[in-house]
């Protein structure tokens, strides 16, 4: 401990005295041990409100804080965690950064944010992320093979959210992406929907082109030949663009759309109704992915499979912290099943 | 410099040293000197591509970074900030620190996120920002004369984000919301409207307060008596609910609705068209305030003021970098216009 070499003998009683409070002042003045004022500034500790209430105000007496930069260099621990996103504009995002943000906040730990413009510029955040010496990750985007074993050779814990590795032994919190597409099908196609127009994501976006393949996938698992994909972006605008391409493609616009995020869906929703005074569900079928705020609204009424950010948000932030606590800890991967939500922009077998 | 009483003699050469490789033997490799190679590891600092490139090279060979949490206690620079914002799930604020993220992030500056479910909880964030030693802050929320003037004690830059104090000499960046505001209710009032309701905001929302009591003293001061305000929270939801309010209140809805943000005159466009046979603006004008994307999709198509969000935060930004490498420059205020939409949800005068 630095603080032993410290002479306290005199410091609290020589008025000129402009050195830094230290822990040993507090316990003195609270009349309680060293060790007990520090486990009073550590983030989920036990102490009794009663010894809680004592440090307390002999710290706030004395002008005392602790410098966390300091301590974690002799802890080893900085009680930072890093959070890399990307599309934090994406209506999905702001949802799981406000959540990651809170339920570290509850355990004492604080969040560095890397908002990335696209999943592409993980390198010089990586860079970054090494020097804070931050005790975890969480990334919601994707990593190369090589960042991975950089992870493993530091011994630095990592939880992927919303991005699984089939072939690599990673901890991964994710939704059911193909699950939920595959219902999303199920439904369309027991309503009696043949004709199909797709509308994808970003190219650089794992998730996106899991739910595309699923998608395709389940399709013609169930006989449906007649399917028009065009790319799009995950954007509202992309949503009316991949409409007007759908149309161009096959000189009509199909009986059912199938966008890959709420977002795009409700583009393609309002393009259909205001563009091409289609009526939906009775003209087209339109459904998403996410479960966003704006899918619930009565202008769209989305039918979409909700991700059960709370529970996926809580299992990524415990999972990290366990692996902090103990980074011998095995990989582990968590999947959570979307929830269907049968709003009314799709028309539904009776 | 720390590193200066280190023996560095016959470091590289001892396959079984297992020290932390120095910045002193990344500059002997690269055959540069030390101050180059901690020049090329400085945010911002002016280095040449032929220097950073021979330093990058030899850095990576060795395996070398430099521990940003070790030289913020040599340099008393952690090259961190705090953002302290609220209502993340809003859907203004993502944009706003979307933004700001980027542009710290283009600063070598990286931000620690502090997102509070109201703007009531920022004392447990201020003890958490003191120990971090944050190089400065931004603030979207308000604080306590108390709180300000441990700012001041500290010599910590703050920089507001549209939370403006008339009588502090603070840093500020702001929308001018009473000039946005009296603009909408100048357009509704010349477009022949005579009764109005009004949807709140949060109670502890500065800005809603702002939006709030701009509105009602432009409207009295045109003459206008009608008006039936209620609360709102700045949600979907309470636009609805907020309609409803109106409705009880006054016996009908009057020709006007003003809401104090965009989300929730987005939920009073839905509720007035789908729970009560309205039509938005034949038979009701409905205006917000923010810009937000929805506000500009087609089904709403708002009437609005829109921030002028990069330029606000790019302000904000600036004006924190500049104080925190001269603390002592004199506070400051920007005032930003925000921008007059005019959509298709009011009817304005022809």
């Amino acid at each position: 401990m630095a603080g032993k070499n410290i002479d306290k003998s005199d410091a609290l009683n020589d008025p000129d005295n402009a050195r830094a409070v230290t822990s040993y002042d507090v316990a003195r003045v609270a009349g309680v041990s060293q060790s007990a004022v520090s486990r009073c500034f550590k983030p989920g500790a036990s102490v009794s409100k009663k010894m809680r209430d004592k440090v307390m105000k002999a710290a706030n007496s004395l002008g005392y804080e602790p410098n966390a930069i300091a301590r974690s260099l002799l802890t080893r621990r900085s009680n930072l965690v890093a959070v890399i996103i990307s599309n934090l504009t994406n209506l999905y995002y702001p949802e799981v950064l406000s959540q990651l943000s809170q339920q570290f906040s509850d355990r004492g730990i604080r969040v560095l944010l890397f908002a990335l413009e696209g999943e592409g510029k993980t390198e010089a955040a990586l860079q970054q992320i090494w020097q804070y010496q931050v005790d975890g990750v969480i990334a919601a985007v994707k990593l190369t093979d090589e960042q991975l074993a950089e992870f493993n050779r530091r011994n630095k814990p990592l939880v992927f959210y919303n991005r699984f590795y089939t072939s690599l032994a990673v901890n991964a919190v994710c939704c059911d992406q193909a699950e939920g597409a595959r219902h999303l099908v199920n439904d369309l196609v027991a309503a009696g929907h043949k004709r199909f127009g797709i509308i994808g994501g970003p190219e650089d976006s794992v998730v996106a082109h899991e739910r595309m393949a699923a998608t395709m996938d389940r399709l013609k698992e169930l006989g449906i030949a007649d399917i028009t994909s065009v790319s799009g972006d995950y954007s509202y605008e992309c949503g009316g663009a991949g409409i007007e391409d759908i149309r161009l493609k096959r000189g009509e616009i199909p009986e059912a759309i199938i966008c890959v995020n709420d977002l795009s869906a409700i583009g393609a929703i309002d393009a259909l109704r205001y563009s091409h005074s289609k009526k939906v569900p009775e003209d087209v079928s339109v459904v998403g992915f996410d479960g966003v705020g704006p899918s619930n609204w009565s202008s769209y009424d989305l039918t979409t499979v909700r991700q059960p950010v709370g529970r996926m948000t809580d299992a990524a932030v415990t999972m990290l912290m366990e692996r902090i606590e103990n980074p011998s800890l095995p990989p582990e991967k968590r999947v959570f099943s979307g929830i269907m939500i049968e709003g009314t922009s799709a028309k539904i077998s009776e």
